[in-house]
């Protein structure tokens, strides 16, 4: 039986820990090194102490096969990272010619003066291999003890993913040997995970042992994810996994979105994209999120035209066309209103489809009859119009992030209905 | 010399190594523990694997004080949690009637038929105290050791955030006596991290080994937060740090933004709200995102009326009232087309402020003359037009936030010079 090379990942700042930023670098470095063959074993997060650093460190190559740290190496004096590591692989720092021309070019490109505080950022462990910052003025720094291996980069995110992308994970490659691994994601709407896992209860018991299954919930979407890694033949894992795959879609039915990992708004770009479509919409309590997420992914000009956020009731009627007498007899957040809504900024937008959202995002705002969480949404094309009544929850960030999510996901039925008639 | 409380975060669960999911509950729990007066000594993220859950916990216990675990405590039968407390308490799982009472109230309100799997959760640690979950199906478990105090909560966000809130830190506080701390921070624009590290260096070095200075960047901010942590006489620890920050005011003068710990809608937010006066936005590179960080705070609606997202051309000139040959001479990112952006939405949504955004987001689109990251940002009232030129980098997501937070700092400049003149 092989063994995967296991990875930690080590971040270091005070920043995390007193709770000033959330550690999305990890999330990243995971998703990175699981599709390249290596399972993260463990993440931790230490203050910019030194005793716990080394204590991390130690810790963490004992247990892993390689360790990759963030953080620490920036140039203000709280930053400790690279005299731990002297300290812990017995070195010094001393003169790094090529760095220091690295970052004197970075600042001339953006005609900033140099300072000394930045200047001593080529000041580098004697024993490491230094490695080029492409985006910045902190070098990537490798050491290798007892066959095991230890990077460390910046924490800055997109540094830090320049440096995985186009050093830290091909060197890993290169020093251990990696299995393949196969990841299979199905998209499933409808079911909470529990409900979901005892309707697929009787083949997840059948699975084979080297196939992994994973519940992964986001808002409105479960996604199901089956992996296997192993060094055997990668063509007959895959027809494995797409054997259980199959079965799986026969149980699951009209409920699989998509048989792939990919976000409900990739999935509605790809599709309006491919169909040569274009898409507006007119937003309530989502406050321009469903605009925002759209946008997020390049290319959304394809598509994506405009949005009008209406987030005051005066403009759903001036610049939307929604029945001022309809507005005040159903209540903004109603069937009528936010259909009215739909079809009003695809006239105003001149789009082939629209959709609209309004509802009670909270914490106030709700009644007996319409309480927080309470949302109508409606989708629409030139023929057809889809809208339905969601009640989420009252936590007002939940509540945008279930509106957004559950409005593309109506939108995709329609996109569903459209090509089937 | 007193001794702060330690804590540790343990959070447990493959989502997190695998990448699937950002571990966004330590950040949070982090802010509420430090603000609590307890010190977060090390976040560790491990797998649903009884092995390293027990190792983890076991390590957490001994260097800290309190150890709060979150997730693996689903439903599911990858979670096992409970399992493993039981082998680390040497307890055994037992039926709890309050429990699954809770558990039956939570399904009967939203209309959901009970099945095994939830009943399950009722199943809990004899040895342990049980908790009442308010908001979901998994109970907290609460153990003492030796004057120590591991307690374990659920992973979902809100619910943790409850259980954090009600039980978790009112009960840390109770085993425990914590000091006072007190933090003041300054939020400053106008300077990279390690000029401003230069500028405040002789300050710096003048203060009292027992305040500690954190930098914390955040695009075009950088937060400055001094903390005192101590259980001397708070009045006077108040008068210390207060006296400290009067001298890094006098040095940085107009560059201090806010000298409250606040996010700059936050700011946008109370300065409206305050003045009573209106606001629209028109977006395009930033894709609504604008709108939808104004909105995420509850409470927007008393100043935000309304955003048009015009994202593609044509609906800058329909909707906006851009000169058509402006927008062909000039081209949409240019100083003319975001002044008549801002104004355009400004008359079209009847505001008293307004802010326009027009940029090269990225990957592509970017030329010589405008490389990608180029973004002209307006603001404007009824009597003044603030516009500026930006140039960001390259990648798309940092753009759009870099652009969100600018053009919400110019808003506050002109915000200044209103009340000024």
């Amino acid at each position: 039986m092989f063994r995967r090379i296991q990875v930690e990942i080590i971040t270091i700042g005070d920043e995390i820990l007193i709770g000033q930023i959330v550690d999305t670098n990890s999330a990243w470095m995971a998703v990175e090194l699981n599709k390249s063959g290596f399972e993260v074993l463990q993440i931790t997060t230490v203050h910019d102490a030194e005793e716990q650093i080394l204590d991390a460190i130690d810790q963490a190559l004992g247990r892993a096969d390689a360790v990759l740290l963030t953080g620490g190496i920036g140039p203000t004096k709280d930053d400790i990272t690279k005299d731990c590591l002297c300290k812990y692989f017995a070195t010094r720092l001393v003169f790094h010619e090529e760095s220091l021309r690295n970052i004197e070019e970075l600042f001339a490109s953006r005609g900033i003066p140099l300072n000394d505080l930045t200047r001593a950022q080529a000041m580098l462990p004697e024993s490491a291999i230094v490695i080029r910052n492409r985006c910045g003025t902190a070098p990537i720094t490798c050491f290798e003890k007892e066959g095991k291996v230890l990077m460390s980069m910046p924490g800055v995110p997109y540094e830090m993913k320049d440096a995985m992308l186009s050093e830290v994970i091909p060197r890993l490659q290169r020093y251990f040997q990696t299995p393949h691994v196969i990841h299979k994601t199905l998209l499933v709407q409808g079911y909470p995970e529990s409900a979901l896992a005892l309707k697929i209860a009787d083949w997840e018991r059948a699975l084979p042992a080297s196939i992994r299954l994973a519940y992964l919930p986001n808002y409105s979407i479960v996604r199901l994810r089956l992996s296997v890694v192993s060094d055997g033949d990668p063509l007959s894992l895959e027809f494995m996994l797409n054997q259980q795959l199959s079965s799986l879609k026969e149980i699951l039915g009209n409920a699989i979105v998509a048989a792939e990992d990919i976000t409900v708004e990739r999935l509605i770009a790809d599709r309006m994209c491919k169909a040569g479509k274009t898409l507006s919409t007119a937003e309530s309590c989502t406050g321009g999120n469903i605009a925002h997420q759209l946008t997020l992914l390049p290319g959304a000009s394809q598509y994506f035209k405009a949005s009008v956020v209406a987030y005051d009731n005066s403009v759903k009627a001036s610049l939307l066309q929604v029945d001022a007498a309809v507005l005040e007899e159903k209540g903004a957040v109603s069937r009528e209103v936010v259909e009215q809504m739909a079809e009003g900024v695809r006239c105003l937008l001149k789009t082939d489809f629209a959709l609209a959202v309004s509802g009670i995002a909270g914490p106030s705002g709700g009644s007996d009859a319409k309480p927080v969480g309470s949302t109508w949404i409606a989708v629409c094309s030139k023929d057809s119009m889809l809208s339905r009544e969601f009640r989420f929850g009252t936590f007002r960030e939940q509540n945008i992030r279930r509106a957004t999510q559950s409005a593309l996901l109506l939108l995709n039925s329609l996109l569903d209905a459209d090509e089937d008639s």
